[in-house]
């Protein structure tokens, strides 16, 4: 149980953590930290938040669970902004979806208080944002790392770990460095893939006829690039030394595939597409039996 | 009006063919050459045939239109095997996802009687396949590209249009070659990536954990890689020169990618994905409205 929660920023993230929260009977009152005083009102109607706070210093009385939920580059300057007002019990977490870098952030505002911030990031959203998309069902199911430092005591880190299992998280710990190693590979670098794909297709004299003829497959190889540039452009500078060794691994395969390709060579081909089609059923078989529930795949159009 | 129609293959593309014709009134009656005595014996009991053929010799009397159906490998043999029993009057076209090497095998295969060969290819499809994933409604709305031959006549050009037209597909014309170079770029080329991506996690030492932190994303941009090795392997070769062009412009562009990554150059990135954002969203808009997208102008900011 919570009793006074901070969500510094309403959006999708931070408002379904408080829905969840409150749906769950697990927090007292919710406090919010939000520059945009649109967002701030819509998240006090659809009862998000109790309390609008205009300065850290209020937001922070008393407060027992901090959630960042702001965009990633701010980490460092909120945290700055919330260190002279941070009461000896409060826990500090966040969401982002790199961790060295807001380790760093943390570390360099917070000094020797660092052992309250215990780093997170829920494996959840959707292309909507903002108040109104929040709900308290978005974490049910997912996945929330944690990436607890040395200095975190158990129970701080067991606060944070009881709030995302109260909205239905399965909560996971690792390193933040396997964590940045992780997501560069299974999501970084496929957003940079369709990036990659659609800007090229794009550029093309012919590029209306190309899309003319794109049909379902295209469409959700590429639905990853319908993502906001902006956060996109931060993951990426966040998670530049992961994500440049997991480009180079790639750019290697495909230059292997190439090679297989030029030299007309079906039998290396076939090898390499029966072996990612195998890997994937593998990994849907596991999913299915697994747990999480996902939501129904269209798999024909 | 298709008085006799000759399949062969009757799975998934052939069967929903001779299923959509028969809905629509547009055939008289559908005779099966079909290798497997399974898939055959399902076809006549689901009435995607009424006839089963021993030899291409009965198959072809009397047949207005014939459509091949079968790995895209055998049109050279299937065609050479249909030759000696081959009417004045019918006309035969072709289902493959390639056309140029399609072409070929079939002026190789018919020499004087290529006329009588319309080449086609129905953007339609799914991951499942055989007489039992036949349906009326598989080309509803979807799109049929022709790639007519200098020396079809244009009344064979107009029977296996009115037929895809009666099955409720859209058709288009294009040359074979425009053909390939489009399907290279919004196909070939993602499906050859999708594999490249699952194979290159699968491959790793820690590929259990990569795997288990990915998610709804990863799995919508790798479906493709769901669908057949063997399927793919053959298109990959048939298509092999324009496929090798895409995806050297692709690498061309992955490097581009790479050297801003690497002199975090959060700008250009920015640049890349926001392009990208906005060229698929015009294309949504475009297929949401009905109406063929426009080129989609690409903003140098």
């Amino acid at each position: 149980m919570i009793g006074r929660l901070v969500i510094v920023g309403t959006g999708l993230i931070g408002g379904s953590f408080a829905l969840a929260l409150k749906a769950a009977g697990q927090v007292g009152r919710v406090a919010a930290l939000e520059r945009s005083p649109q967002a701030l009102a819509r998240a006090l109607e659809r009862g998000i938040a109790d309390e609008a706070c205009a300065t850290p210093e209020q937001a922070l009385r008393g407060a027992d669970l901090v959630l960042l939920a702001a965009p990633v580059g701010q980490t460092g300057a909120l945290l700055a902004s919330l260190l002279p007002h941070l009461e000896p019990h409060t826990v500090v977490t966040d969401a982002g979806s790199t961790k060295c870098d807001v380790v760093a952030a943390a570390r360099a505002a917070l000094g020797e208080r660092i052992g309250q911030f215990v780093p997170g990031h829920p494996i959840a959203g959707s292309e909507a944002n903002g108040p109104d998309a929040a709900w308290a069902g978005l974490y049910g199911g997912k996945k929330a790392v944690l990436t607890p430092l040395p200095e975190n005591d158990p129970a701080a880190v067991e606060r944070v770990a009881g709030a995302w299992r109260a909205c239905g998280a399965l909560v996971h710990t690792l390193s933040a460095g396997d964590h940045d190693r992780v997501f560069a590979a299974v999501s970084h670098l496929p957003h940079l893939l369709a990036y990659a794909l659609v800007d090229d297709i794009a550029a093309r004299p012919h590029a209306g006829m190309l899309f003319q003829y794109a049909a379902s497959g295209f469409r959700d190889f590429t639905r990853i690039a319908g993502s906001s540039p902006e956060m996109w452009r931060d993951i990426s500078l966040a998670n530049r030394d992961a994500l440049l060794a997991e480009l180079d691994a790639y750019l290697a395969q495909l230059n292997s595939l190439r090679a297989m390709l030029a030299a007309a060579d079906g039998r290396a081909l076939e090898t390499v597409f029966a072996s990612a089609q195998r890997a994937r059923q593998a990994w849907l078989d596991a999913i299915e039996a697994g747990s999480p529930p996902l939501p129904p795949h269209r798999d024909t159009e």
